[in-house]
């Protein structure tokens, strides 16, 4: 396999044909690294996205593959595909076991491809830059971390009953954001939560929580989500080092103020999140092909930092039921 | 020529291969509408993007031409397009001399094709919600309309010499978004001008104005251009009416914001119209398909728009130079 | 006099018990330079506060007097208190007719006393930062300047019918800040207008208008006025240089942002002048005093600072009447 | 004693001459009260503002003290001002031991004199305009608060040793600030904290936490605590209900901002809590007066706040120190 020439553009195939499987494919056409847009839209336009999966997988014209079926085909279809050596781009999280997620990441180091874990908040222009200054040492040693992160509205229950969780569904791009935000390890976590939506409570699932990490280096972040926001998707984050903070407001679709006697409004925010990150989808597509035609380049979000994300979620749901503080060591097999 | 079908996509060629052609060229294989994306993409990849204007104007294979040729070319390829039955997409302006508009929407009359002018802003997001403010009486009855439109930087010399002043060039996008905005017409304009940068003063154009003009149902509107604000394109409106405002910020990248003790800072502005408008534009080619493809709809932005701008820009320039205000009646053909 | 002395803290009287005469009292009883709270608000406290202003003006034991009687008493009791050697603060403007100010200015300057006049708005915490970005050269060469002043009302007719009309009235704060910020003179102005309000338009006055000013430097300055904006006082300003942009927004009393599923909104403006401008009021107060007690201070705002805004309103008046750019130099008596 | 009388204006001597001694006396001369000014500036004139503390109780020209005094004073000065039947202010905390703060409630209730706790933030415009959106029903059921509280740097060690550990003598405002805001009692408490400033972490104090309450009725608040924020004094908060949300930006001198081709700029914040509640000071005192005047007017905030508050840091201390969720019925005495 040799995709490092530029005059051989990668051929992607996707698995799964829900609505963040239309994204990416919308991401991949919009694309202007040059000479992907035209290979892709061909593709789009051939039979190549298809419902057999093995099918795709085992095509030799294929690649990568964009795996953004149901949370309990990921690993499968992971090792499938690392068997016949295709790069893979795979949606949060890669499995809610660890043990399968440990034997995917595996399959895929053995076969030697590439993979990259959809945590498209990384790749969000308003987080990117937080993390920068964070890089650039705007804000000089971090000491803590906010994280706000809301939808706009509870997802149907029989949603929630397969979600695995608050946690494990929704935080868990949120843990990975302080993990990519502090660049470190978390060492304790501790959960306060409650339900205000009765048919959550009523699901054994809950919809409102603060969650508090204590990251090895010290670091304290703080998350706090809600499914519950009725003026629509919100999603922000502040952090503040020695030198500073640096902190960024939620989306809208435009900035337009009106004024009357009456108040001074504007339109409520993006309502969730294809359009909020759809630029972040873009990018993060971008980031996987550039990744995969350079053989030296290595992916952004991996393999591991799927797992870590698990494991805090993991920690969070073991200090909810416990009320108290949980090492990740407690969770972390050995 | 039927377009009306929706299993027949529209066929669009694109004359012209500088920075606004590719812009247009990258709108349209963005294009989420169903089956543009992939004919489109298609176009792009055969040769129907030429150099040879006319060749591709008189090819069969073509519903629509894209005109981003030089403006002095427009003129003359609208009527070949006319001449050919196909739907024109026109940057802006259709030219600087008002007989030569006059004589390119005749034809494009006479053919019964239809032909939309490329003011981009008018699909800008923000502008767009400011015009709705207006149409849903969100500030009752209209008295006053600000527009700030400020470049980053000077265009070449060069550049200048050929574009027919900065009234033609930049400050037509303006007068055209006052129209959209009050939608009505101007009875008369004054300009006060002056050069800040010496080599446009040579060149015997300004580059910093404010710009009245005075609605036929009376409202006033004053523009305010520079083409040089260093800290990136500017571009802003606000409208006053009888029950309130509605104005809008400025756009930037991300809204990330950095204190420290020094100060509390973000990054500057998206630096150009590429930036700012690259939605604008996208928007704009889905509106002109989606209008060539139903035959009973209007463009949004058609030929007239084109010259009432043209007649504002040689108001203005003559108030300039005469130091007076200037009824539109005095620049209009009887 | 020996007003030098920190020991001997000023003796201030106030001719006028109206709404602006209340605001300086406050003012001074507020004034937390040392030993100026006491010494004012046992003033405050006996009847030196009187109607009878020839009686206050003589009287030995006051050395400042403080003019917010109507307009057409403040010439005649600045010439009586210059004569009886009181330090004078009086109200803008100074009077509407030329000739009268002058004599004022002149009784004045003879008499060797201090004259401020209350174009407060200098002291705003957001203008003084504006023009404190100027002075520091943050934005380089200053190129334009944007005022925009609305009211959130208009007046009773009666006060419309003395009130000299609305340049002289409104705008005449407009024209000082333009002066103030600009640092430099005005050559030229052309002013647009027309009156919303049946009312004012009955009354033969205008409560709509943009005032264009051409400084001798070449700086152009344009001002926005309206009587009637529904929701509230507006009172922001924006300065364009080779360097950058200074502006500021509105204020109002709270920051607080309610999201719902409807809106993002926010509490209306601080309503008028009283609430805006109550800072700016104290520190033009504190201005005064530090003033008057140091014999070798010149005020930051005197009468020929009254009168040049009176110059620009009437040049801008003519500039109405005449629909053409009227210069200075026309209004200016040689 | 019969204070109802609007021609008797109230007799305030006040206990301690430190920093905010000087600030409740300003207040109390800026009062607009009809009356209130002129009384209190005399008192402040004539030396009732003595160092001898029981003086001032004992005289009977006073009808209510204003306890500024060092906190080790405060209990004590309460027990004798209640003793002599005068109204009581007292700057928070009551007392860092929670007998002595029964004991003073004890004596002030017995005496059936009014004491009101100095937790300013409830009279600042932003706070009381987000517990003003939760009182009319703009969000909904309330189930979560976020307080950021930040100081712009640490006190000296000297001040740290005898403050009683942040909780008790910073973090107590925001305690005071989620009750006030859910108007409810609290259940639990987790705090997760560290040492930034080494000096603090010697003294063995904290400088940087996050504090998590549950609240009886589910309310979930959690605050967060720095002392060393580089840019300056931040006060935030925002709270999320089952119709929206309400939130609040920090303070600051000015709304300019200077755009450059470097960035876009505006002033670091108010600096600390003189500059930020100035007007929450004077807002607190006229209610103070307000209330003494006003035999069936109750205090806003008494003794009850001021123990709740004190037994919040005390969990949030124990919790920290045995690093687990503490409910508040451990620490408070049965």
């Amino acid at each position: 396999m040799d995709n490092t020439s530029s005059n051989t553009p990668l051929r992607v195939g996707i698995l799964g044909g829900g609505r963040i499987g239309r994204v990416h494919a919308q991401s991949l056409i919009a694309d202007p690294v040059e000479g992907v847009a035209q290979e892709v839209a061909a593709l789009y336009g051939i039979p190549k996205w298809t419902l057999d999966a093995s099918e795709l997988i085992q095509d030799p014209e294929i690649d990568a593959v964009i795996i953004c079926s149901p949370t309990d085909k990921h690993a499968e279809q992971i090792v499938e595909a690392a068997k016949h050596k295709k790069h893979i781009f795979c949606e949060k999280p890669i499995d809610l076991t660890l043990d399968v997620v440990n034997h995917a990441i595996k399959a895929v180091e053995d076969a030697g491809v590439k993979m990259m874990v959809g945590f498209n908040r990384r790749f969000d222009a308003n987080f990117k830059r937080v993390r920068d200054a964070i890089a650039r040492d705007e804000v000089g040693k971090l000491n803590m971390v906010r994280i706000t992160s809301r939808d706009p509205g509870a997802p149907p229950i029989a949603y929630i009953n397969v979600s695995g969780g608050m946690f494990c569904d929704m935080t868990i791009h949120d843990f990975d954001m302080a993990r990519f935000l502090v660049g470190a390890e978390v060492d304790e976590v501790y959960a306060m939560a409650q339900s205000v939506n009765p048919e959550i409570a009523a699901a054994g699932d809950i919809d409102t929580a603060v969650v508090l990490l204590r990251f090895q280096n010290g670091v304290i972040a703080y998350i706090e989500n809600s499914r519950e926001a009725a003026y629509g998707y919100d999603q922000r984050v502040e952090v503040l080092g020695s030198k500073g903070s640096a902190s960024c407001d939620n989306n809208y679709a435009n900035t337009v103020v009106v004024s009357t006697k009456h108040a001074v409004q504007r339109d409520v925010p993006l309502h969730f999140f294809l359009e909020r990150y759809m630029d972040a989808y873009v990018a993060e597509m971008e980031t996987f092909i550039r990744v995969c035609n350079d053989e030296s380049a290595t992916v952004p979000v991996d393999g591991n930092d799927g797992r870590e994300a698990l494991l805090l979620a993991m920690a969070a749901n073991k200090s909810l039921a416990e009320n108290r503080p949980v090492k990740i060591a407690e969770v972390r097999p050995q």
